[in-house]
């Protein structure tokens, strides 16, 4: 076997990572993990360190498959850690201990997650309105915990253009009983006075304190402040990034997907992301508990 | 001839702006001022006090068709004050001054549109970015007055669901070789800082200087204000009402026209208008000038 039949099957670990549009960071996050256990049992090399070395190159690449979801890179370099440990086991042993450290950090996100979700639902009474922008694993899943402990709460959902999130959380909570009130974008500002709380997941949180989430969704935090609504970011310590907000589009997408007439002179603009300030969130949750961040005009 | 007859005819005449779903404010309060012209001419009454009583019951009803919009009640206000004036007129000749005051008074309310596209033209320069919501006639004949006179200028124009209103006014704009940014209403935090000056229309003003107008201008506003963009409205004095704002949803229309799933328990709302407060306005532009209200954070 040469380097070149290596590179070509790292390539394909990461066209799976690259050509899935439809799931999220997290879930994506899981995924990067699986293709390198799965690369570490089945990849032809001579000896410990030859995989050791290939490894570290595919956790490289794979990192930088979508650099948006700061996630894939953290869970990635968590798992990269336990790599030198390998160094003094023989061959088969070291494939099976980098599998069996893979899962061990997909084991400590879907942990980390489950934190979360427990966290945020310590803080919620009986009959609570939760407003929520787009659609969000860790968001969808403490409306599932809701359900299951049966807390009542009630839901204020965004249907999220252009790619209707909305409608496929409402679908979601429809089938978990909980009452859904689903709006247009524009009228936020109308029913974020309604909510109790706005619950927002993240795709990334910055060294700021400040948010990387679909497009909107700093918009619905600033109307929350305006109406004396908290914002509540859950979000684990997986998504941490190390960088500074940067203001702007992120991950500009497709502009047919708007469905707009095509004219001269127009330019239709799908940015997907956007920069939550750090000042628009009142809470933090994360795998250790809830962090109180700003609370102006906040009524609870 | 029998008054129930003449009931029948004030019916019709209101029908034509009861179901008139498509055209703003400002063409529904002059149609109403062309209904009140047209029943003058061609109402069956005995005499001239007859015929002053008829105009003043079928004003009455005209202006209760579309409570929202205040600016058809005040165009038919200024046309009851001429009507005591009739009273020493014959018939014939009376009909006919009831019609030329009903002409002078839309008139009256041409000029005055006239007149706020100039206020605000003449506190526009030369590559000013101007943002705006929905569809306003008046936003959109400042536009056209930008491109009549050679003032370069560009816009960006939100999406405006359920109506996509955006759509329209882009392809107006196109036709003007105005440039146009065109983005989802949930955009519009991203793109805010782009624009020099948000400009919004009215269907109403109110009496502490609040604006009712498209579900959306609250939070492009609140958006402005963070990002330091000053919001002007643009609306004449025939769009200001007594009342003082309240808050809430305004006409809520069909919620199929957000095309959302049919789901158990998921209620769909599409309130069309909210109020933008009056903390929110920077400047109102009038017939009279531009009334400078509010610069918090404005950056020009």
């Amino acid at each position: 076997m040469t380097l070149t039949d290596n590179q070509a099957r790292r390539q394909r670990h990461c066209r799976v990572l690259e050509q899935d549009l439809s799931r999220g960071a997290s879930a994506l996050a899981d995924q990067a993990l699986v293709e390198v256990a799965r690369f570490a049992r089945e990849c032809p090399v001579p000896d410990t360190a030859a995989l050791a070395a290939e490894l570290t190159l595919l956790a490289d690449e794979l990192a930088g498959t979508r650099p948006g979801m700061v996630v894939i890179a953290n869970g990635l370099a968590a798992w990269r850690q336990t790599l030198p440990a390998l160094s003094s086991l023989p061959l088969e042993q070291a494939r099976q201990r980098a599998g069996e450290q893979a899962e061990a950090v997909r084991q400590q996100r879907v942990a980390a997650r489950r934190a979360v979700v427990a966290n945020t639902l310590a803080s919620l009474q009986p009959g609570t309105t939760l407003m929520t922008h787009s659609h969000s694993g860790a968001v969808e899943a403490l409306f599932a915990a809701c359900a299951e402990t049966g807390l009542a709460v009630s839901a204020i959902l965004t249907e999220s253009r252009p790619g209707y999130e909305g409608h496929a959380l409402a679908a979601r909570l429809s089938a978990l009983s909980i009452p859904v009130q689903l709006i247009t974008d524009a009228q936020m500002a109308l029913f974020v006075g309604q909510a109790d709380r706005v619950v927002l997941g993240a795709d990334t949180v910055l060294a700021d304190g400040s948010v990387i989430n679909k497009a909107g969704s700093a918009l619905l935090a600033l109307a929350a402040r305006e109406a004396g609504v908290p914002v509540w970011v859950l979000a684990d310590r997986f998504k941490t990034a190390t960088q500074e907000a940067v203001d702007g589009c992120h991950e500009e997408k497709a502009a047919d997907e708007l469905g707009a007439p095509s004219l001269p002179g127009v330019r239709v603009r799908n940015c997907y992301f956007e920069v939550v300030p750090a000042a628009l969130i009142h809470t933090r949750v994360d795998e250790h508990g809830a962090h109180w961040r700003f609370a102006r005009k906040a009524k609870g």
